[in-house]
């Protein structure tokens, strides 16, 4: 594609649109708007303009799409895919202003926001009525846009399902600059291709995001937690479909080795109660009814203990030691990310029963390729984030390490089964090891879906497709 | 499109695909594979051909698309809007006897079938082994390719969502005669498009499901429910929302009134325990345990009773009176049915808070044109059945009423925030409600990606776009 350079013309042209408060080009961009949190791809763009509505998003994209000018679209900046940096300069648009809650609707139970509102701005606005938003994915400063671009996972998906299932309805304004709406508040639909789903998990390529209407739920009274101790990572891993399978479903089930809390004490110098066992499940139940819960909890200890192999289990305590132990489990990225120069992260997704033949595989691709390679994981849904660390090799060698690192890992991967990405994206950074397990056949579907959306291919080039 | 006639050189070609045992033409083709449920589209194919596996069928689309001949997909025929009849003649490929269940995974919890397994013969699979299919459509015969296609929806979509939920994973031929697999088995799947979740609602126009991977969760141990007695349809529908939101999901909320009953007694000589009030809503809620469950249903009786004007609450004892009710439930479209020599449906779905507004306008429409419309509904999801009955209206009068209801009805909805189809999907009945609703840049998007997938408009044609 050749798209335009961007002239003193298109400058003006915007400005008029946004006024020069929020527009900046040249050396009035900061350096954080040329990457993303993980910083693998790093390219500025022309202009950086913050906008506060949907009609300054069609003006800009209808202006876009007649010169050609690429435009990506921003949230928070918490990615790790690259999928919010401008590689081919053009416009970066940033939501992060459009940051308003719209409408709490009581009786149809929806919350419809702006794109850049926070997720945990969302949790504080419904869990005061009592109301649930179910997706909880790690990072809680990412943006609701950026959450549904990637159809994000988190910790809650076993029970609850990924942002897909919790979205009723887009408002998005197309590459060409019209506004559309797809989905209702309503609870079912069956009316047409499901446009609302595809523009879920695109990652901003294929329309641009500004408003979503939300399912909500009633929350769930009472939530309790319990750390499972076991004495390797096998025993652990085994447990892990058990749980879910046997008795009554969690909402959370976490995986972590004893690697993961010496990163973390080093790195944060805290560390958990009973943290001395080599390999931990972190489990999470919720219900209405706080003495059904403690049954529950009780069962469940007893099967950990009696069947699963365990070697003991913690009930947490809400009031204390359990935000202590999921603090730390929420860690567990930036105490890796500290502890080297750079990393590199690989977020497969496998069928349960394949997670602990992967992760000795893991093993064994750190020993042959000398990296470093700590990982953790939301087990009870197969989702692991694996990270390759640079530590002290040159870039050439890393470079080389990483590409077949990555390399083996997804190859691994897709024999088991298994996708490139259960919740982070693809990005610029994965799209090779996408279109590797997919083929040619479903890249041409994808390309084609693309051009249907965006003729000339300006929003957000060179992602997925 | 400028479809080909077949000729004998077609009926030899794909009776050395699939035999001759299985191909039917001309006056062999039984008069039921001209019509859906409903029967309001009628039109027989030049073939009808009964598939065994996929690669037959991934030889026949090679052989239709090379030939330019049209494709439809019926399953068990169950559909109301035409969605799986021949309307433009060519082959009718009949999925019935790929009916085999290929694989419990009690690790995973998948289930794998081939796409004419009928939803009580998936019930019957996996309840025997504790576990949990949700969706629960109204027709149980129905096979899963069709609820696949038409994202099915169900009673229990208030807690449980829709069939789209329960996809982990697709096997399709294109119209091309390529076999793609979308997602897999795991849980969580942001790798490229949500190319699975654009064929489930699809109607069969898109791609042919020749295996669907199911999801399963462990089955709820206890499932009870209670009707509620109102004095006017307005207390029932106004509780509905409250009963959702003030306490504990419900899996289902159902609505009638008093005619349904009426109906249901005049075809089926049947009727329920105290069934002399006006207006009922019929609720479902489980759990693990049951004490917790029944603390559950007398929490909300009280509700009920006191707070949402319930005029009396019965809690359903699961082993008789029960499925009474539910079997009454259940019949009230084949009640409705027997009532009038032909009717047509509107299966539209509202927001929870507008239900109240549209049925007073239904029963306007009713007056104002001098047609009979019964009604039921999915009120906990929105989603109401509303049907126009011909009664003893000649065809031309009919016709008119038919077409001018259907007008004012959706217009209403539409103003309402509401959507074509809930669940029954648009087929070729619904087509232009479908694009008044949607407009004209979104049916463009729709008829871009069927062309897409389908460049030659085989498959399905009319359908949808």
């Amino acid at each position: 594609m050749n798209y335009k350079k961007m002239d003193s013309n298109d400058f003006l042209a915007l400005t008029s649109i946004v006024g020069k408060e929020r527009i900046f080009i040249k050396d009035q961009i900061d350096e954080k708007y040329s990457h993303d949190q993980l910083g693998t791809a790093v390219s500025y763009p022309e202009a950086h303009i913050q906008v506060k509505d949907k009609h300054e998003v069609s003006k800009i994209m209808k202006y876009a799409y007649q010169e050609n000018i690429p435009v990506t679209v921003r949230g928070a900046g918490t990615g790790l895919v690259g999928g919010s940096v401008a590689v081919m300069g053009g416009i970066l648009l940033d939501m992060s202003l459009m940051n308003q809650i719209i409408e709490l609707d009581k009786i149809n139970l929806t919350l419809t926001v702006e794109p850049g509102v926070k997720l945990f701005e969302i949790y504080e606005c419904v869990e005061k009525e009592g109301l649930f938003y179910a997706p909880d994915p790690g990072e809680k400063r990412a943006s609701i846009g950026g959450n549904i671009s990637t159809n994000a996972g988190g910790m809650r998906a076993i029970k609850y399902g990924t942002t897909r299932e919790w979205v009723r309805a887009l408002e998005v304004v197309t590459p060409k600059g019209e506004l559309l709406r797809f989905g209702s508040k309503v609870v079912k639909n069956s009316t047409g291709y499901g446009l609302k789903d595809l523009i879920i998990g695109s990652e901003g390529t294929l329309g641009i995001i500004v408003s979503a209407t939300l399912k909500l739920i009633p929350k769930p009274k009472f939530t309790k937690s319990m750390l499972v101790a076991f004495a390797n990572r096998e025993d652990a891993i085994q447990a892990s479909p058990r749980l879910i399978k046997d008795y009554v479903l969690p909402t959370a089930v976490e995986f972590f080795e004893k690697q993961s809390l010496e990163y973390n004490e080093a790195f944060f110098g805290t560390t958990i109660e009973n943290g001395s066992f080599n390999a931990y499940l972190l489990l999470s139940y919720d219900s209405n009814d706080e003495e059904s819960l403690d049954k529950d909890l009780e069962h469940v200890k007893k099967l950990v203990l009696n069947q699963y192999g365990a070697l003991d289990a913690f009930i947490i305590d809400p009031s204390s030691k359990r935000s202590n132990v999921w603090n730390i489990r929420g860690g567990f990225l930036e105490a890796i990310k500290a502890s080297s120069d750079f990393v590199d992260e690989c977020d497969v997704v496998l069928p349960r029963s394949e997670i602990s033949g992967f992760l000795s595989y893991v093993r064994e691709v750190s020993l042959k390729l000398n990296v470093r390679i700590p990982y953790f994981g939301h087990i009870g849904d197969g989702n692991l984030h694996i990270y390759l660390c640079k530590d002290n090799a040159s870039d050439e060698v890393w470079h080389e390490r990483v590409t077949k690192g990555f390399e083996m890992l997804y190859q691994k991967a897709f024999e088991l089964g298994g996708l490139v990405s259960g919740e982070h994206g693809i990005g610029i950074a994965k799209k090779m090891y996408m279109q590797k397990l997919l083929g040619d056949e479903q890249m041409l579907l994808m390309q084609g879906i693309k051009k249907v959306f965006d003729p000339k291919m300006i929003l957000n080039p060179k992602k997925i497709v």
